[in-house]
C-alpha cells in the first residue's frame, strides 16, 4: 500500500486485511479529521426524564452528507494508493454511503461510480449527484446491485469501496464512538443501529477499548432482525425480505463485521416499527433535530427496555438525518 | 419595586416604566442565565454557499420551552415583588409565550393563568399544561382574548405579563442577541422575525449597542405586514386579518415596541409565504434542525433580498421550533 498523497497510510485503519483495533481507529481519526465535522454530543432533559437515564446523543445527523458514512468512506478513499485512486472508486448503496463516497472522492479529486436501486429516495439520489458522483441505476435487489457493480468495476477499473464489509470503512465508522467516548466518560451502555454492521463493529471496538466495562448493544428493527438472529445462531443468517421504515438497516451483516460483533457486543436489541416511529418523533419534538428512522432505532431500544435503563449513562450514535420531508411517518 | 426573592431587582431590565438599554439587557441576562439555555450559534456551509454570505444562526429553537419567549417571561417573573408574585401571573398568547410564562412561574413557585384561543395547535396547548399553567380558552379573536383576560385578572388578582408590550419582556428577549453578538463580532446585519415586536426591539437594542455599525432588520410575512406598514406610516397600523403560516407573527406592534423599532431598525423586509416555506425547508433539510415557520422568516428575507447580501456577515435569530409534526407545509 503506497502513499495516498494527502496523509500517511497506516498499517491499521487503512488496512484492508487486518481487523482494526483502537490504534487503527485513532489513525483513521487523524486521517479524516480535517475534512469531517467533529459533531456535537447533545443531551435532552425531557428524554432523560422519560427514560430515567442519562442519555448522550452523538449527532452524526449534523455530519457532512448528513450521516456517519462519510467517516468510513473518507478513511477508505484516503487510504488508497495513488495508482488505485487514479482508477476511481465504486460502490452500491441505498443512499448514505453513496453520497459519502462521492464526496470523499471529490475531496481527493477522483471519480466515484455509484450503483443505486432505482427506487432510492429522491433526497438520496440528489445527494450523490450533488457531490459529483456518477449514478448507475439498477433493480432494487441485492443480486441486481452486485451484477451491475461487477460490470462497472470491469468497465472502469475502479476500486470497490463496500458500504460496510471493509476494514478501512469499519475503522472510519469507529471514529464517531471514539469522539463520543473521549467527550463523555464511563458509559454504562453505548448503542448504535445495526444494518450491515459497519457502524456497530467500529463503535464496539472504540467503546470497549476506551472503556472495557461499557456494554455495547446493537439496535435493530424487529422487521429486519438478521443481526439478532445471526448473533444467536453463531453464523450469518441473512435478512429475509426486510420491511422496515428504517431504510438504512435493511442490509445484512457481512463476513468481516459479524466476527467483530460476536466478539465485542453484549447483545442485539430488536425494536418494533411503532417504537422506532415513537423514538423518532420524540427526538424531533423534544430535541428539535432531524434524524432519519434508522437513527432513532437505539432510542427505540431504550424505550423498549425501559425497565433496565434507570440510572444508567447511555451513549447513542444518531447515525444520520437524511429524510424525505414529503414522506414522514407522523400520522 | 421590591425584592423578587431570587435575585436583585434592577432599575432597568426589570423596570416596567423605562425603555431598556443594553445595561438592562445585561441585567436581565444575569437574572435569567441560571434557568435558561445559552443556545448554540450554528453555521451551515450549504446555506452560506446558497446565499453567498456568512450566516450565523442563534438557535432559540433549542431553548427551554422551544422558543426565545422563556427569556422575556423569566425576566418578567423574576422581576416581580414578593407581593406581586404571590398573586400569580396571567397572559393571553397564541402559544410560545404561554408555555414560557407557565414554566417561569413554576420556577418561581407561583401560579400562571393562560388565556388561549381554542384553535391553538395541540402541541402548544400541551406545552402550557405540561408546565403547570392553567388554561382558559377563548374565541380566536383579540377582543375575546382581552375580555377573557380581564375577567381572569379580576377574579385572581394575578399580574398581567404581556407577550411583548412590556419593558421587562423586551429586555429579556434582547438577551438572545446579546449572546449572539458576544459570540460573533462585527455583524453587517442582524435579523429577527417581527410579530408584536418584543424580540425585534430587544434584538435591536442589544445589537446596535454592542455594534453601532450593524444594521438590524425585522423580517415579516407579507401577509401580516403591519410592522412594514407601521414603519413607513410613522404610526401603528394594526394587522388587518393576517393570514400566514408563520403563526407566531400574526400579532401587531405595541405602543412600547414600535418606538424602539422606529429608533433602531434599518428596515422591515416582507417575505412571501412561498419564501417562508422554502426557507423553512432549507433549514430542516440542510441544517437538520427543526424550526417553526416564524423562525424561518429572516432566512426567507435573506433569500428574497439575495442580490444585496453577498459577502455580508449576517446574524439570524431562529426564534423557535414548536411545530405540529402532523401538519407540515412540505408538499
Amino acid at each position: 500500500m503506497g502513499d495516498c498523497g494527502r496523509t500517511r497510510v497506516a498499517a491499521n485503519g487503512g488496512d484492508t486485511l487486518r481487523e482494526p483495533t483502537i490504534i487503527g481507529i485513532r489513525e483513521a481519526s487523524e486521517r479524516i479529521k480535517q475534512l469531517i465535522h467533529r459533531t456535537p454530543v447533545l443531551t435532552c432533559d425531557t428524554l432523560n426524564r422519560i427514560c430515567d437515564a442519562e442519555l448522550h446523543f452523538k449527532c452524526e445527523n449534523f455530519q457532512k452528507t448528513g450521516s456517519f458514512k462519510i467517516r468510513g468512506a473518507t478513511n477508505a478513499v484516503l487510504s488508497l494508493s495513488e495508482e488505485e485512486a487514479s482508477r476511481g472508486v465504486a460502490t452500491h448503496s441505498s443512499g448514505n454511503h453513496a453520497a459519502a463516497l462521492a464526496l470523499a472522492a471529490r475531496w481527493r479529486g477522483i471519480r466515484a461510480y455509484v450503483v443505486m436501486p432505482e427506487n432510492a429516495p429522491a433526497v438520496k439520489r440528489e445527494a450523490v449527484g450533488g457531490c459529483g458522483g456518477e449514478i448507475i441505476y439498477c433493480k432494487p435487489t441485492l443480486k441486481a446491485r452486485e451484477e451491475e457493480l461487477a460490470k462497472v468495476l470491469e468497465r472502469t477499473g475502479a476500486v470497490f469501496v463496500p458500504p460496510y464489509n471493509d476494514y478501512r470503512v469499519i475503522a472510519g465508522q469507529g471514529t464517531a464512538a471514539l469522539e463520543l467516548c473521549e467527550e463523555v466518560r464511563d458509559f454504562d451502555v453505548v448503542m448504535a443501529p445495526v444494518g450491515g454492521g459497519g457502524l456497530l463493529s467500529g463503535t464496539a471496538i472504540a467503546a470497549r477499548s476506551l472503556s472495557p466495562a461499557t456494554k455495547v448493544y446493537g439496535a435493530e428493527p424487529e422487521q429486519a432482525d438478521d443481526a439478532f438472529r445471526s448473533f444467536r445462531a453463531g453464523r450469518i443468517v441473512p435478512a429475509d425480505n426486510p420491511n422496515t421504515i428504517a431504510d438504512g438497516l435493511r442490509t445484512s451483516l457481512g463476513e468481516l463485521t459479524f466476527p467483530i460483533i460476536q466478539k465485542y457486543i453484549a447483545d442485539i436489541v430488536t425494536v418494533r416499527e411503532e417504537a422506532i416511529k415513537q423514538a423518532m418523533r420524540l427526538i424531533w419534538e423534544r430535541m428539535k433535530i432531524i434524524v432519519e428512522p434508522s437513527a432513532a432505532v437505539p432510542l427505540g431500544a431504550v424505550l423498549t427496555k425501559r425497565g433496565e435503563v434507570p440510572g444508567k449513562r447511555i451513549g447513542i450514535i444518531l447515525s444520520g438525518g437524511n429524510v424525505d420531508l414529503t414522506r414522514l411517518p407522523f400520522g
